[in-house]
């Protein structure tokens, strides 16, 4: 597998152009996230995610994990000491709190360092992309005695976090959860089964805490009565290392079509009387507690299809300047295959998709930062809230959908190549495509957003966004840098997002229309956002008087209007027809 | 793994009625192909594949393949009982001459044959599938002695078949080719090496016939220097048995991402002196005598998709209507998935997709079959020689993006189980995602569609069908089966497809214009055709006044019109955006 090399100029672009992190950084007073500090932050992140961590993606895909008789799951080699060299990094507490431990920098910092670690290797990211959730949700709920008895060991990275919700019954509706926890003293004890957990089981760390979505005997039936434990595998003694062991074990581990590195694990809680649980804020709150953990965690699984596709791009880049193979357009001997159009039109997509995959799962990120630390009036802050809450569902569907297509190009790019293991590509393609699938399928998230997010506020949130695309949209007009660049598909596409808003706003009662077309506004919604956030990118590069970064960016924007942006009509048409054929033929005749 | 049924109305359906099966075997003086013997061969052939070959699939996969010390391929369990089954049911020699021992039945009856077991495990299904494409090079292109010598073993099954093309260096490029032949007497000695070779060697034959492209020492560069050899793995003694073993062997299997149990051998040639090859046709013409082979290949690999695609629905269809998850609109407990209008979206594009590549498929192997053997005078067999040839890259391109749509619908539908192999829809994913690759890339199909196809004959084939499709949509217009389909967007796409057809032959001088559009003008062309099978076959169902059937065909079609054809617009503004943002950056900036 060739290696990985993180994009920094195009990180920082999207970062602090793009998506505004240095007036953010202002507007929250983080006075440490300087640009210098910044532009060191993600030198030395590129140094650690491509030496250490890059190196171990393929043969952590061949070695797999496996569930010893001690029902320890043995990771592969060099997983441990990179996870060692990643806590002496202090790359696990860069966002968290100082006084626990963390260096309290941005979230949206930590974004591209985590960028960079699932491109390196998705499987292995997936347990500080965890852990950091699990950290989230205790920072944000637990009380002060909780949180000193575990935050401090995860912060550090010294001890990891797992989200457990999924049980065989009950997987995008929790509502059916079934694990039980009974209060026993100033603690609770917790019985059930869980599934799909996520690095449940490992050796790279000392304790693993677990974060458990049960029910207490008396609680409500469905949502409103479950409640949020954490369960620590080691329970911290008095001075707080880990202890004795803790009645919560793996079962078994699942065989997946990728990530094989990363344990998913069966766990097992109380086959032994229960395993001992904290509860984590208050009694029958735990789905809102976990939301908190949730968002964020769907932000970086839109991330990881990011980074998954540059990995791809650059992989597919590599190859085709190598391989010389017919005589392209012009030419009179074997050319490398990059000078064929039809390689140059896949390349071409493969990076304008990822382009505007970093810059939306980027400014989600930062909008994330504003709503909760800007030192703003409360309507502008309800405005960063809302941004966050809309752009969520578009980070973590239209970054995860592009994935597949991004992975599905790059081994398309690589011929017969791409279809055997060893190239590596092959791996990137199995890897992504549980993208769609956890943290909230795609289709849950295009209800998230026609739901929540649209119909709830009737449509303001998206009104605000729409306005924001036009002022650009306005502005590329008459821009010299846009000068010939067809720019007025974009403005059309904001009509057709408009046209299908007001569409799905006129049917918000009938359901059945609602969810038939909810896919199809979410890919609507993101691609017209993604197109405008490559006008944007071209009008900032062009105020910097950037050369052949602007030059980039134009081409990229450009390519993105001519043969991205014309899915939209595709999508509006979708959503016009509604539910119609999708809803006619009895469900046994399908 | 669940059951594989084959869905042998649909199959019926699409051969006799869409197709034309009837009318050509007429045309054809196909006496034997009668509609009782299309039936009961249907039947037989969904036991077959059903209960035999099915089983093998997952275990397959599992198990793979592997090569011995003896340089012998040992097949997973069971593999080898099944192609004694085949061999025994007659179904290797279906479609070929009555005097070698086939059953001289039309082409295209062997079609929904071969797609059954293309759904039952595709990887066991590439091993006729390349012998039936070696016995029809060997049937049009040999000499007598050399077809008496080895058809009568291939058509009966008891050899099998293979195609050696690729080389390291020559993959869709064939003219840089090495691979040596020497005259040596009344044969050649052959001697080089050959990769990706598919089925190269295994346990489950007592002989395996290869050809093998290869240069004769005074032959041209390029591709006007390449001939075409039989090279049998054991050379055929007096009385026609296998006799000594030729110098020809398996030197390592692929490790792949799918199609695990069909072994991808790297071939070599000669270690010891020289295969002993058999010239098939004449000197330097291999190439021509090769594409006899790979067209109907193309078409098969095509029928690969569609079957992949069935198999992914199958599975998909049961999960959904199992799996009780969340409460869909207007019920008041958790349903079964399936009536969530997410998941059926997901559920009637899986089936839209798989019955217009299903007709397309079909349509394309009927008109083989008139090409070849109707008793029609010389302009109407040329006008199916044309359709047959532009139908070709259609189905190779078009039905095998489909499957890869389908088949990851179907993983979605899974959720998190889709991304567990035990479940067994992974399979199908990992192994549809080699179809776009070989047998021709689709980048390769869209270049013959919008190069020998449109432009060599100045859009002539294409102009044809437009005027069936145009007087279909004419015919739908008014047909009271279409009533309220809001078909008009049909015949909307007709105008899309002149619009692309007229602007790339006006383009045709410029090789970047033409190779940029031709992915968009392949996947334009081809949906247009496929909603025009969907129109058609409502029509048809219509006809025959079918209840069910025809609401089947109604609300597929509508679906069709619905949520699939409007992609058509945005394959017309790529192609119309042509090739300037493809082209536009320096190759070192991508």
């Amino acid at each position: 597998m060739s290696e990985y090399r993180a994009p920094t100029r195009e990180m920082e672009f999207a970062l602090r152009n793009l998506a505004g992190f240095d007036e953010m950084a202002k507007a929250c007073n983080y006075e440490d996230a300087s640009p210098d500090v910044v532009a060191a932050i993600l030198e030395e992140a590129a140094k650690f995610a491509g030496n250490e961590i890059a190196p171990l993606n393929r043969s952590g895909d061949e070695t797999g994990v496996r569930l010893g008789e001690d029902r320890c799951v043995q990771t592969p080699d060099g997983f441990k000491q990179a996870y060692r060299q990643y806590i002496e990094g202090g790359w696990a507490g860069l966002q968290f709190e100082a006084e626990l431990g963390g260096q309290a920098l941005p979230f949206s910092l930590a974004i591209p360092v985590q960028e960079m670690i699932h491109a390196a290797n998705m499987a292995w990211g997936l347990c500080p992309l965890l852990s950091q959730g699990a950290t989230e949700a205790l920072s944000e709920n637990a009380d002060e005695t909780l949180k000193q008895l575990l935050l401090p060991k995860m912060i550090s990275g010294e001890w990891t976090g797992t989200m457990n919700l999924t049980e065989p019954q009950s997987g995008s509706d929790l509502a059916t959860i079934r694990t039980q926890a009974r209060p026993d003293g100033d603690h609770y004890r917790i019985t059930g089964q869980k599934i799909f957990i996520t690095w449940g089981e490992h050796d790279m760390a000392e304790n693993i805490v677990h974060l458990v979505l049960a029910r207490l005997p008396d609680a409500p039936a469905g949502v409103k009565g479950i409640s949020l434990f954490a369960v620590p595998k080691f329970i911290p003694d008095a001075d707080g290392s880990p202890g004795e062991r803790n009645d919560c074990y793996a079962l078994s581990l699942e065989h997946k079509m990728g990530i094989h590195a990363s344990p998913t694990c069966v766990m097992s809680y109380g086959e032994n009387g229960g395993a001992l649980g904290y509860l984590v804020g208050q009694e029958n709150q735990g789905l809102a507690c976990m939301f908190t953990m949730m968002n964020n965690a769907r932000l970086t699984v839109g991330l990881q299809g990011v980074a998954v596709s540059e990995r791809a791009l650059q992989m597919a880049r590599s190859y085709v300047a190598e391989r010389i193979q017919g005589t392209a357009p012009g030419e009179r001997e074997p050319s490398p295959i990059v000078r064929h159009p039809d390689v140059r039109r896949m390349m071409m997509t493969m990076k304008a998709l990822t382009e505007a995959g970093r810059g939306l799962a980027y400014s989600g990120c930062v909008a994330v930062d504003y709503a909760k630390h800007a030192q703003l009036d409360a309507e502008r802050r309800a405005y960063f809230k809302r941004r966050a809450d809309l752009l969520t569902p578009l980070v973590k569907g239209w970054c995860t959908e592009i994935a597949q297509e991004v992975t599905s190009l790059a081994v398309q790019c690589h011929g017969g190549m791409g279809f055997i293991e060893e190239t590596g590509v092959a791996q990137l393609y199995r890897d992504a495509r549980i993208l769609p699938i956890y943290e909230g399928t795609n289709g849950i998230q295009a209800l998230d957003l026609i739901g929540r997010k649209t119909i709830r506020d009737r449509g303001l949130a998206l009104q605000e966004l729409l306005a924001e695309m036009r002022a650009t949209a306005e502005e590329a007009r008459t821009a010299a840098a846009l000068d010939g660049c067809r720019i007025e598909a974009f403005g059309q596409s904001l009509q057709q997002l408009e046209e299908a808003l007001q569409l799905v706003l006129d049917s918000s009662a009938n359901e059945h229309f609602v969810g038939s077309v909810a896919f199809n506004f979410l890919m609507l919604t993101s691609t017209v956002t993604a197109a405008w956030l490559m006008v944007k990118s071209v009008l900032l590069a062009a105020s910097e008087n950037e050369g052949e970064f602007l030059q980039g960016k134009q081409v990229s924007a450009q390519f993105f209007v001519d043969h991205i942006l014309p899915r939209c009509a595709g999508y509006l048409a979708s959503v016009q027809a509604g539910d119609d054929s999708i809803m006619a033929l009895p469900e046994t005749a399908l």
